[in-house]
Formats: C-alpha cells, sequence, structure tokens
C-alpha cells in the first residue's frame, strides 16, 4: 500500500505546524497538500522559517485541492470556519471517501443545542455531527476505527479526561464537587496577533480566565458524564502560563467511601498499563516530562483532607492535547501501529 | 525622633535584598547592620551587584553586632536557625527593648506540638512563642501595635488567608471542602544552590509539590480555624511557577446556603474599602498588576456549579508575601503610615 | 511654587505606563492630562489594570486638551505622529510656554536630510527642529537646560553612547571599527500586536534583526560624530531577547596608539564619578543590575586582540533609555534634582 | 552487522540525557551502558524523571563496565576527568577497538602546551592526544573517518567555525579583526548546582562573562589558524542567554579587498549545499529555527560600514553543539548515513 496522502486545512497555525514536525517524521505518510486560505500562494517557510528544508508544498486556497487525490485531513481551521468548510467538501460526493481529523471544537459537542450555548453560534454542519466521534483514543478507540469524522479532543480535556474517565465508570470517585484546576502554555492561544499575547504580557506573570465559563466545560461534561452515566457538572479554571508548551491539570475529586487512594491508583495503572502514551506515575508530574512527545504523565496522591484525592496529569498541548492526538487518531483509522511519527522522547531540558 | 535604626539577620537571601529595596526608600529607617555568617567581612555589593550604590554596611557575624544601638530587627533566617539565634538574642536583658519582625516559619505556630508536627523539628524557643503575634496587619493590626515578636505570614498563606477569612470570620462559606491552588515564582526557593531550582530545570515547567503535605498548610489552618471559629482542614496545593516573582492562588469555596456570590463580594469590598494594600476587582487579576508592590488584588468569580465560589487572589511573594509585609508590621508597631516604604507602584511589563 | 502640571500624549504604550510608574513617585509633579485618541473616554486602568488605584484622569483625544494649564508634555507617540502633534500643539502660541519631552525619534535628527534618509518620511516640522536639543543628561546637560524641545535619545543609542562618547572626545579610541552589538527586551518593540512579538514567537529564542540599518544607527553616528569631530561610521547589530525589560551592549574599539585599558577605565570613571545614574564598575555588567531603575552601569574589559577594549554596558530600556530618562530631563528643564522621582534601587530577582 | 553497542559516560548531564534522546531514536544503535559514578545503582529515570518509559540499563560506575562488549563509548565528562578516565580505559589493550567521541574539550587542542594555557592544568593523557582528531563533521570528515579519538568541538566554537573557516580557507576575509560575539542558552552550562545559574539569576537578564579569557578561544583560534594557514587570534565574547537551549553568534569580518559580500554568500552556499545539517539562508537565522535538531542556519549580510560582513550563525547547543553532532560523527565512523537519528524537524513554538 501507498502512502497515506495527506491534506491540511489551517497550515499556518501552530498546531498546523506541529502536524507538519510530526508527520515529517511519519514514514506511512506523505504530506500532500498544505492549505492556508489567507496565505495562498507562499511558500510554508514563509510564514515558518524552521521549515525551510523540507521541501513542503505551496501553500493553496482549499478550493485549488484536488481532494480525490487526498486520503486524509487534517483541519486545522478556527471553529466555525472548520464546520463551514467540512460541509461544503463533503456536499461533494466526490469526497465521501475521505477520513477527517478535526482538531477543531465544532464536532466535539453530540447535541447541537450544546454547541449553540458553548460556542454562542449555531451549527451549520448538523448533518454532519451524528457522523462524528470525540475522539480520545485512549478511551474511544473501537469507535474511531469505524468512523470517518474524527473529532480530536481538546487541549485541556485531554489532561483532564485522561484520569477522570476510568475513575467516574468505575464509580470510584463521586460525580460531584469535581475541580480541575488547568495551567496551559500560550501557544494555546494560536498564533494570531492579540496584545493579551505579547512577550510582554504573557512572560512574569500568569492569570485565571474564564472562570466558570470556558468553553471547554462543554466537552468535559459531555464526556465525563457519559462515563458517570448520569449528568454531571464540573468546576474548571484555566491559567495562561508563560511557557510555549504544556498543560498541568490539578484534579481534586471525593473517593466514594468504600474506596481508597490505593483503588484509584490501581484503577488508573490498571487502565494505562499497556497504553504506549499514558503513564501513571508514584512521583509529581512535571510539565517538562512530556515537552515535544503524545504522553500523558498523571499521577494520584493523598489530600489533606479525608475522602479526596488529587490528581495531576500533564501533556503537550500542541502534541498530545492536538496535532499528535490527531496523527494517533489517523494511526487507529488506517489501522497503523498507534506510535508511528510520533516516538519522539521529551526535549529535556 | 530620630530613624528607626534596623538589623537585617540573613541579608543574604532574596528577602535581605527585597528588604533593602525597600527600605533604602524609607525615608524614617536607617539600614545600620547586615548579618549574613557566612559571608560576614564582605560587602552586600560582593552578593547582589546591584546594591553598588548605596553604602550600605559590611557584612557581619550576628555576635559581631551591639543590637543596644538598633531598635529594630529583621529575620530572614532560615527556619530553626531563626528561634535559635532570637532564643540567644534575648536570653541577653539588654536585647529586650528589640521590636523582632520574624519573616521565617519559627513563631508562627501557636502551638510547640504544631511546630513539631509541620516542621518536623522540635522549637527551641518555646519560652518565646506566647509573645509572638502572627501578624497579617489586614487581619491582626491591633495585636501587631502591642507586640514585641512579630512573626510575618508566609507566602502563600497570605494570598490564601486575605480572601478566606472574613468569608469565615462573617459565615459566609462553608468550613469544609476549602480548595487553595496556589503558584509561586521561583524566588520562593530561595538563593541556595539546588539542582530543582537550576535555570533549566524551571524555565519552560511547571509542577506541583508538596501535594497534600507542604509546611504553610499548618498555618492556614491555624488562622482559618480561629477565622471559623472552629478546626479546619484545607485541601493545598502549590505549583512551582517560571517567573521570578508572584504567587496567584486560585481558591474554591462552597458559599453557605442562605449567601450567595453578591455576599461574598460585598464582604470583601468592605473589608478591604480602605486598606491601602488590598484591592477587590471585578476582572481577573493577573500576577503582573503587583510585581514589585505590596498589593493585593483579589476577585471573586462566579463558579460553574452551584453554591460555589472561585476566588482569585495575588500577590508579589517577595513583597506583600514576605518584606513588604514585614516592613508594613514594622510601621504599624512604630506608628508610622503603613504606606511608608512600600509606595511603589507595579513594574509594567 | 506649585507642582509641574504634566500631560502625556500617547498614555497607553508601555513608556507612557513607565512614566505613570515614575511620576507617580514624583513628589514636584501632578499628572494631569492622560492622552491616548484612539482609547479617549476610557480609564487608563482598562489598559492597564495595574494602574486600578491611582486616580489618574480619563484618557483623553489631544484636541480635548486645554494646554495652557500645563507646564510639561510628555510625548510617547509613534514617529512621524509626534512631528505632526507638536507642529499643531506649538502652531498656537497659546501654547509656546510648553516644555516638551519628545520620546520618539522625530526630533534627534539634527538635519531633515539625515530623517529622511533613516525614517523613510519628510520631516514636516522642520521650523522646530532647530529648537530641539538632543538630550542624553550625562552629556548635553547644560543645552538641556535652556531647551524647550527635548529629544530624548532612544534606548540602543544611550547604551552606546555613554560609554563611546567621552572616549571619543578624549581621542582615546579610533574613529573606525567601531562595533555595538546589542541585545534588547522585548518591551523595546512597544505593545501593539505584532504576531513577530507574540510570547511564543519570542519567547526561548534570540533573533538579530535590522542588522547593518536599523534605525538608530542615524543618531549614534550624528553624537559620535560631534564627539569624535569627524563624520564616522559604526557598526551596530541589535537583537530581539526574550526578556520584558533591558539592554545589553556589548562593544568593540580600537583603543589609539598611545594608550591603555588602564587609560580607557580612567576616562570614563573621572566622565561618571559624580554622576548619579551612570556607574563604572570592575565586574561584568548584568542587565538585573539595572533593572526598574534609570541606571546605566558600564564596565570596559581588556580583548584578546591587542590594542583593541570591550565595553558592555546595561540600562532599562524603559527608564533610563526611555521614560526614566525623560523625567530625568524633566528634572533638569525645571531645576529639581535630577533623582527626584527617579530613586528606585533595582527589582531583584 | 548488529547494532552498534554504545556506552555514555557521564549520562547524568544534560549531554547525556540529550544523547539518549537521540540514541534512542537512532535505529542502529543500541544503549548498552549508562555511566553516572556518582549516582551508581540509581535507575536513569531518578534523575530524569522524562525517561521513565525506556528501559534503560541501570548506571553504574566506570570500573563495573565490561567495555569488551561495547562498540563505541561517548564521554559526557567534565574536562580533565574526560582525559584520565580515557587514559586508564585505553591503556588496558582489550578496549583497543573502542571508537571514542569525547565531547569534554580533553582532545580538542592539539598541542598540550596550549590546553595547559587555556584549561590551567597539566594533560595527563599527552600519549592519546596525537591519535585524536578534533571533529567538524563538515569540515574534518576524511579525518574523521580514520580516527578512534573524535574530539568534538565545544558549542561556542561550532557555531563560529562553519562559517568562518570556509571564508578563511579560500581567503575572502582578513585575519585580523574577526569578532565573535555569542549568546548562548543556560543548558551550556550544564546541571550542577551553582548559584549563578539559579532560575533566579539567570531570568529576565542576560550577561557578558568570560570577556576576553574563555576557554572556547582557544579551540576557536587553532581551527581558524589552521584555516587562515598562519597564526591569528580572534575576539569572542559569550553571553549567558534567559532560554533553555541556542546558541547564536554574530561575527563581524573584514572583506578581502577583492572580494564582495557577494562572493562571501557564494562561498557558504557552495560550501554547504549539500550539507544535510547546514543551511545558508537570506533573512535572520533565528534560535527557534534550529531548537532540538542537529541544525546550523546562517546568514551573511551587508555591514553600515564598508568592507564588512556581519555573519549571523545559529545552532542548539545541545545538539549540534555537543550531543548531536557527536552522533553525527558516530554515524561517520560507522560509516552510516550521517542523518541517522538525527531527523528531528524543529519544535516550533
Amino acid at each position: 500500500m501507498g502512502k497515506v496522502r495527506v491534506a491540511i486545512l489551517g497550515a499556518s497555525g501552530y498546531t498546523g505546524a506541529e502536524l507538519i514536525r510530526i508527520l515529517l517524521n511519519h514514514k506511512k505518510v506523505e504530506i500532500v497538500e498544505l492549505v492556508a486560505n489567507s496565505n495562498a500562494g507562499q511558500k510554508i517557510e514563509q510564514l515558518y522559517p524552521h521549515l525551510v528544508r523540507y521541501g513542503l508544498p505551496i501553500l493553496k486556497k482549499v478550493e485549488e485541492v484536488d481532494f480525490t487525490r487526498i486520503d486524509a485531513v487534517f483541519g486545522c481551521l478556527p471553529h466555525t470556519t472548520s464546520q463551514e468548510t467540512f460541509k461544503k467538501l463533503l456536499a461533494d460526493s466526490k469526497n465521501s471517501h475521505l477520513k477527517i481529523f478535526d482538531l477543531s471544537a465544532d464536532f466535539r459537542l453530540e447535541d447541537p443545542a450544546n454547541y449553540q450555548k458553548w460556542y454562542d453560534h449555531e451549527h451549520v454542519a448538523q448533518n454532519l455531527q451524528p457522523q462524528a466521534v470525540y475522539a480520545l483514543p485512549e478511551i474511544h478507540r473501537n469507535l474511531i476505527k469505524k468512523s470517518n469524522l474524527i473529532a480530536c479532543p481538546g487541549c485541556y480535556p485531554t489532561s483532564a479526561l485522561l484520569p477522570l474517565i476510568p475513575l467516574l465508570q468505575n464509580n470510584l470517585i463521586e460525580k460531584t464537587d469535581i475541580i480541575i484546576d488547568s495551567k496551559s502554555g500560550t501557544s494555546g492561544a494560536g498564533r494570531s496577533a492579540k496584545q493579551a499575547n505579547l512577550f510582554c504580557e504573557v512572560n512574569e506573570s500568569v492569570k485565571a480566565y474564564g472562570i466558570g465559563k470556558h468553553r471547554h466545560i462543554g466537552e468535559i461534561e459531555q464526556e465525563l458524564s457519559k462515563a458517570a452515566n448520569c449528568e454531571l457538572q464540573v468546576d474548571f479554571t484555566p491559567h495562561l502560563l508563560p511557557i510555549n508548551r504544556g498543560i498541568i491539570s490539578t484534579i481534586y475529586a471525593k473517593i466514594n467511601s468504600q474506596f481508597s487512594l490505593k483503588d484509584i491508583k490501581n484503577c488508573l495503572e490498571t487502565k494505562y498499563e499497556d497504553e504506549p502514551f499514558v503513564t501513571v506515575i508514584d512521583g509529581e508530574p512535571n510539565i517538562k516530562d512530556v515537552i515535544g512527545t503524545n504522553f500523558c504523565v498523571m499521577a494520584a496522591k493523598e489530600a489533606r483532607t479525608a475522602n479526596k484525592v488529587i490528581i495531576v496529569s500533564v501533556i503537550d498541548n500542541l502534541c498530545k492535547g492536538a496535532s499528535g492526538q490527531a496523527v494517533q487518531n489517523m494511526n487507529i483509522v488506517f489501522g497503523f501501529d498507534e506510535r508511528d511519527g510520533l516516538e519522539f522522547s521529551p526535549i529535556f531540558p
């Protein structure tokens, strides 16, 4: 079989550049098209000088691409743009063979009303939504294999769901009073020029933002509710960190009365012992442990107060939290080893 | 009246240097002695080149200092060293006039058994402990005025106690399920050479540490229990940030059933409206808002889940969290305006 | 005499905010007007939350200000805007009393043709240029005293001219082969939202820019040529650093044959021994030594090759390189102690 | 043929960890022994938690290793320790088959008197020095192929020699007045706990150090003198940057009278057009362009003054400046493709 022929839509953003970094290292993939509407006609190295030596395709507008020559499409577009683009693309039956890996939020929420609520925008591709699968590989592997429309999870949700889903599925923690205090590197804010993301505004500071109402709450609650088999709500507070990459989530939960910290640890270790990208440790997870990789490292620790657990998890927001996880999903869909193209060890220091 | 004659013990550390920065700006104080046992005989600018132009006294050993010529002593010593030093100093009745402002943890815990528990070390100056006052100026101003032994609060506790004490005193929040998720700049770790605090270990990373058992829990619980008028426990998780200065604490608490977020806000605004160093805002506190100052900025925000509040507070750990607060306490003891020497506005950016 | 009544034009930028920080600490000055055309009607704390507690005036458009009530105007405007604004302002004879401290490049180059060359823009206020004085206080103090239009030097030029001017004036170094390799914090790039200045673009990187043609070459050469009493040219390479504040300039020059490194050091020490803001040290200047201050710290060091000297100088680009120097100039013009409002010691760490 | 069996001496330092990162990605190599005398008996993940999941060998003392089972040894030891270790190792004829890749400075200087001068220490393995080859792959490839003792160049020298050697070999630049102003990330200072390298000392600052006398001058002058075919001296000033990885060197040189900038560019482009790791660009090299890779990116730019060139080059000090270049040399010695194990693209952002 030939290589998987890939198009990246939205190649000019950080998740696009990260996809290129990963796929250049993937032996079974060929990057055939790079789409960046407002930079069409340029070389990628005009936007990203570090990509100068790879002979990558010229940036195009989406309408210039012949998708019949493409096998897999990665969507690195802003939300709303993503749903519009894929709606148009899939309206043409010639494109029905495409495997779509969408990194935007547009296909993550199963209920369009929920999408409307969190994104304050009517979903315009509601016909596609039923085909989409929320795609956390360690949780939804079997559904992913069968899907053509892969909704890759958000970065914060990935860091929170990996530890919490197995604990809720196994009824080890209570469904209330789950608190997720997350801190993310600034690449999560993307590459568009905003004053709030200037070096001097972010450096030597940390702030909480979107307190009580960040959009990622929608997908976190959706997936945790499925795991718990009942509707639940969580408190989630994101913070902006003066680092390029990385998320650390500190999670507080109540242990159900018949269980102990040991049960929590056992559950996580059992769930993830054969997973190539998730490691449960005894120590203190550090963002440095995962930079540049598709890893999630987590630990469950004893709380000060009785019957609580504090779980810390770390990921690289651009890799396991975005482009790396998208490639992991692609590997699942195409039947490859999930590690293909993702066998980086962390950059340290 | 002449200037207050000050000695700084432990002038070689970051809190010592910060005290010098502040007191050089204080019109009613003269820095008379700088003590740094292992650097005695050196000039302070050999340790801190930025202090080259101030004609500061040569560093001495503590036994070389004639404390009868001193009015106020700032203790910037490690815990255990601090109690030993002040025990010896005050054993000499010639020194009983001294006003002592201790920045270590040694006199913060009222119960020596509690000290033993958290610091794993028997308290050797138990005779002095009853004279000490835990000295958060906005809370304990009247006690501070009358005391000679001022136990300045820890950095993390300052950020957590300022919002929580008035809420507990007024019975607005529940005594259980208080979670304090704090993040601190690296200057909190001091200037001693440890691998874990090297630039390359800290930069581009964040980790949680001391999860469930950090020593600051002791004083936080002591003061919150007094405010609540009952023994309580909290969950407190500190994180190490790749910034020089600053703490942000994100605090989760349950609102008592008859109250609302509005009551929480009113309580904090009322408590702090006339305080020169504490500001309650509607927006999102940012560490940048307080760098280089003695300010605490806080906001109470609506949580996602019902009947909860999320409070964010920021301070400069070296200033309001240590040396600035010590000078504020000195101003109280000597009857000065609390703002004397502390009227910096924030360094931005 | 009452306080000097100040208006700041361009208060929304970093140099405007830095002026506010300094002037809030200046006992002989009152900030009467803050002008920021595109933010007129807003409070300054909407742009700079750290300025929340100072009761500063509402932002206005320049045409809303009655300048007859103002004594001193600080111009923190972009170049070209600055000349247009002051041309219009001074065209009205009611405003002829104003002392103007311009932080832009617009009045620094004495020859309008030179301005045209470096800024690619015709100077529209050529009638004002003859009244302007290039205002490095340690060099041009006497001229500054008598002027109404003070052209405050650029940040890079300040760091280079302070060591080089006395050496050229005393003929200690050659007029050729002067190389200035400068590195600046990102606040020098201002607060406008540009992709190149985003946190993720600047952090963990350094680049040279404007190699061989940066606009500051114009004023450096102008002032060095005056000092050398002949036309000279220099090589100047600026670099962008991932820090908020600070410039370090590493300068290479040839010692004239009859002189030695000792003569160089003597010259600098003699020149600056009574200056409150310039310190010549034996050690290695570090940007940390001057952060938040109006200081310049410099050292002359032995080179590897014969008859060369390597001089390192550091300043805070926003303070001595911009707003602090402007206040120092204001102090000169109004006959105050030059240190008034500028007696901060460095923030360390 | 089986895999190359590798031992890493000094695995506990940053260059050791970087070698592990690279070799884990090298299909033709097996890491058989990790030596770290003072941590012997520990697992590498106790020192480097990010290496938790690789099943790497337990750390040993050097005397516990059976080198007859090893093909290639990487020396990541401090200078002087390195020469002592390899002297002892090679004194045993059983070990004469070993290919040694030394990352220390110990075998870089051909003349032991020169070593004594720069390192202030008598060379104790002078019998080995004649076998050693200074190993910049792009320059000394043919010598490297035939050698058993590969002296890998220093980080700063790599960044300076790659552009300067071809220009001197082709007589395009003058042999005097070469100035190398270099700036390095802090990982170059290693992992030992020194106050000067603490986060708070390095962050938000830059300093020059070792001005006029840094030890890397020795090897830079040795190699440039060979290229120029005459003894020459250079001025080299290193600076410490608040970033983890990366070096940028800004180089000033005089173009020989019959040549132009175009000739300089042509020379560099011709020399490096087929090199897999060196890229000559027209733009402005940025440290970000090479982070995590074995690349060197350089550009020759027009100076302001006549007949000068300004060359900027960037490398990752831990990779092309140390461990990556060592692996490139290993690939040469073992006849592999030079890119094996080194095909990372840059981490951006």
